[in-house]
């Protein structure tokens, strides 16, 4: 690996829109070069020659065209036939300045299966390539016909022996098939023409449908891409890290979007080899610091749902306790001492959409163990840096936009922190009803958003995605993962419609929530209740299915039926919990007691809350 | 089969919304009774009491109660749990008033394998359930861990010998692993508890996801649903037709639209029962007559594009012949006689959604051999008739809705038929450019209509839908797929975006189109480009690229560069074709000569349209 930077490219198939539309996404994401996926040429009005004229003013290379397909036939005619078409695309990369063609294993019925038949009619195609001094990569399709597996591909190459013709390794063909890539050692350098990368979920399903579909940029996925990379790199393959990703999600997103999230996932990747092998590479980007915490969750509100908000946070034990010092955001408080404390802002002053009663998440305040270190980190992996209007007292709060758009923040809450920011109302903080902290906040993503959503967590803030898992809701197919720190200090959950939630229901979109902790559900319920919070009814269909399915101790399940509670468990432990009515709009709150080392959602119970939810708003 | 009605049942998990929004919905479109799917009843504020009675109130019996899971167990201490867990559910079923419960092979790593085991367990449990009068319908799922053929599940029923035991079979854990339902004839009546019915299409996927994402209605998929119910019902199986579709799209659609095409698809089952046995079962709806070609297509304009596809049409060749007696709707037509003619109108008078230059394929006037059958045949089929406003000399057009809201018209075009409702404007068709009929109207679907409109052209039309083909289209996945008459006089393209198209992207809705029929393209190009109409332009390298592909002849070739056509060709013939700009908002006209026997629509090549024509509207 060399101190220089790796070149970055991406295939043009990655990206939605015209030729036009994906230039000038991969250009403004940083793109050093492309790959021409051919179809998006043939589609252009742009001549070859136009194209590389636009590709230079952009500061793109050609890194790559493809795919050539179906080359080799068992028909000589057929092959006469192929390798006319290959002189036809000769031509045009001679226009485009490019000397790479990725040529497929063929999936034809008359593909070559004798391996010197094969060898025989590379070496001819290599040759005629050649003389215009263009290389073929011959790359292995995991459903190729006779040639499915990278060995296989390369014992052709090897066969050939020319310096014409070379490999095209693609991390989704190894290792959808489980193809072990510590064998890229036994690749002697100058044989590695060509690198494509691609993640993707493990799933269990036709793998050509799995690649055409699925495929995820790295770091977004199950396949081990830094291994991956590490042993082609490793082999010496010096040329650039090129994505190649179908998928149905970004086929139809804003490319802009997608490219910069492209970016980021080898930004990612790179990070992850350099940590491998700290003294090679240029410098990294600034390691994510810890995040410790919830410092406060931040939720926009309006002249309606504010008040309304006001009174459930009372009721939920909270206390105003501070007032902003140049706008119109309150601080509650709930929790005996700073590190068992719950801290939510409702914040008027956020600029909505029209509507009354809106109200949502609007801010994730983190502790950081450097806040500063945390939004360096945040810029260098492409996250949006938030401008912010200070006033003279306020704290430099550093922030960045999700993708979903909300607004997280790098602080630390202490002396000169951004408490410092607000006046105080007199009143203190205290045990409330038992609420001691935030466990986790629950963002419902755009549908584009839910993949980039993953890696940004990831690689920004150096949180963990965990399993994505799929809920029956009574409106549709939800998906929904979790990204936390190493030790649970800061949980989320993304979740999102699968296709999309129907323009038939109501309530759409699907309500945020702020899930509060507690050590003892069935306390704080009772003082909630007593309270006058808004707890959401639970059916007792509900409570009489738990009872059939778990052995739970009477007292529990009598609260169970008392207070609307919901309980999931698994072997690590019990998940206890409750909802509120969805208030203004679309965020409403859970308060939470884990039992054991749960380290679950609810997800469970999720379908059943979302019925009880619609119960309550059917007019 | 007896001479009554074969009663109609659906699974309350096959549609969206809340157990409130199925109920209504199952009722609505007149189902006879539901099975109840637990889960709908777990996130139900009803109890099983007042469940009994909301359904009793809509005329719907409760058939069954679905599913229990992994009963038996290697571990007795979990298999008594289990008991237990039963117990509580038959308490449900008394309350609910429903006799049977579906009990699915288990999938769980406890599951039993020994078949005496098995069997022994399985008898306690229908003991057990038998004394409180219920019945466990045991069903293999083709995933269970040990059985998971319904041969193996009869295996088990047969061992214990219980009057409490007897089988579910479920069409799709039979024909997903590719089961022989003849095989059912060795199963005594009385054995046949339940049946529960889902097509598929043919996917190559893990069958456990492929049954939980992708089932369809009887008719809109793959399996031979009519040979597998006419196996069930030759055993002597008396009981309800249920559906029972786990369906990612229908789980987010509007559930009363749902539950029609539902029911439709059960008529279209049984008329396909009962043409196998004509003797057997209640009369059937009328036949749906043939439909013999286009009498019109009818597009919607306003006062902005009514101009502009008057003067599109004109230099297309058409002639404007005749203005209607009442509304705003003028005829134009094109070809040398009566039967080689096409007709389109152009009408005005459609309230549209505001905006100005809308245009949209409003209404499908279609030849039937006889109009008030067709007429009578949708409606015995579910499909929505449309009130007509009728003036004194106008002719009695029987409509219908299409699932995308397009009118179907059934007609005779000829003396006394809809044209005596245009006044002539004394002007005549002519040869024109040479078009001389309708080929296909391409209709681009709403998202959730798709697979209830392959159906409802089937069913109520008797059109023949064909394969489902999927397009990489510039802005996203589409699928595409044709109906078609079996002469192939009516052919339709319905369209629609896999996911979603990008809220990102121009010129959504993707148009709709109207494709005209010449025979011979080159000539009919010269005569439009001479005439003005505005060709849409193809982009050079996709000439360049035909050129590599195919060996075309040079004359071809020069007209394809000059005049911008398109082509594609299968072992059946050529398909030559050129597409206009997008006029109005949203439809375009294609051109079309077909040579030899080519029976496709140019989809590959769609998606180089769809660029060219986003290349068109680019500011």
């Amino acid at each position: 690996m060399c101190a220089e930077r790796i070149r970055r490219a991406i295939a043009t198939v990655c990206l939605s829109g015209t030729l036009e539309d994906k230039l000038a996404a991969a250009s403004a994401a940083g793109f050093d070069g492309i790959e021409v996926f051919e179809p998006d040429l043939v589609a252009s009005p742009w001549s070859p020659t136009e194209l590389a004229t636009r590709c230079a003013d952009l500061g793109l290379s050609i890194d790559l065209y493809q795919p050539f397909r179906d080359l080799d036939s068992t028909d000589p005619d057929r092959f006469a036939q192929n390798l006319r078409r290959l002189d036809r695309k000769v031509d045009v990369m001679a226009a485009l300045g490019v000397d790479t063609v990725l040529v497929c294993s063929s999936v034809s019925p008359d593909a070559v299966d004798d391996p010197d038949r094969l060898a025989g009619q590379l070496a001819t195609a290599a040759a005629r390539a050649g003389d215009h001094g263009m290389r073929l990569a011959y790359e292995a399709l995991a459903w190729g016909r006779h040639v499915s597996t990278w060995e296989r591909s390369w014992d052709v190459v090897r066969r050939v022996d020319s310096p014409a013709l070379g490999l095209c390794l693609d991390s989704f063909h190894v290792l959808s098939r489980g193809g072990d890539p510590a064998g890229f050692a036994a690749v002697p350098a100058e044989k590695l023409f060509s690198l494509q990368l691609a993640d993707a979920p493990q799933l269990s399903m036709d793998v050509l449908q799995w690649s055409r579909h699925h495929r995820l940029f790295p770091g977004q996925g199950a396949f081990d891409l830094p291994y991956f990379v590490a042993c082609v790199l490793a082999a010496g393959y010096a040329g650039p890290l090129s994505l190649e990703v179908f998928n149905d999600v970004y086929r139809q997103a804003d490319p802009a979007r997608t490219a910069v999230g492209a970016m980021r996932s080898l930004q990612w990747l790179e990070e992850a080899l350099a940590l491998r092998d700290p003294d090679a590479g240029p410098p990294l980007p600034p390691a994510a610091p810890p995040l410790t915490g919830w410092a406060f969750t931040e939720l926009a509100v309006d002249g309606v749902s504010g008040p309304e908000l006001a009174g459930v946070l009372a009721a939920l034990g909270f206390t105003h306790t501070g007032q902003h010092r140049s706008k119109p955001v309150q601080l509650w408080e709930q929790g005996p001492t700073p590190g068992h404390r719950a801290r939510v802002l409702l914040n008027a002053s956020v600029v909505r959409p029209a509507g009354p009663g809106v109200a949502s998440v609007a801010a994730l305040g983190l502790e950081s163990a450097d806040p500063r270190r945390s939004a360096a980190r945040a810029e260098a992996m492409s996250a949006p840096v938030l401008p912010r209007t200070r006033g003279a007292a306020e704290a430099d709060l550093s922030a960045v936009a999700a993708p979903d758009g909300t607004q997280v923040f790098f602080t630390r809450t202490g002396p000169g922190g951004w408490p410092a920011d607000f006046l105080p109302t007199g009143e203190r903080p205290g045990h409330g009803t038992g609420i001691t902290g935030i466990d986790h906040v629950g963002l419902t993503q755009p549908f584009d958003a839910f993949d980039e959503a993953g890696l940004f967590y990831r690689a920004v803030l150096g949180l963990e995605p965990q399993e994505v898992t799929e809920l029956a809701a009574p409106f549709g197919l939800v998906r929904t993962r979790a990204v936390t720190g190493p030790d649970r200090a800061v949980r989320l959950t993304l979740s999102v419609s699968a296709l999309r939630r129907g323009g038939w229901a109501p309530g759409v979109p699907e309500p945020q929530h702020v899930a509060l902790a507690t050590g003892d559900l069935v306390a704080t319920a009772s003082a909630l209740r007593a309270a006058g919070a808004p707890l959401l009814p639970m059916p007792a269909n509900y409570a009489d299915d738990l009872a059939a399915r778990y052995d739970l101790p009477p007292e529990l399940l009598t609260a169970i039926r008392e207070h609307g509670l919901m309980y999931e468990e698994d072997a690590r432990g019990g998940y206890l919990h409750l909802a509120t009515d969805v208030l203004g709009d679309r965020v409403f709150f859970e308060v939470v007691q884990r039992i054991g080392d749960h380290d679950g959602y609810g997800s469970a119970d999720a379908p059943v809350r979302m019925a009880a939810h619609r119960h309550r708003r059917r007019p």
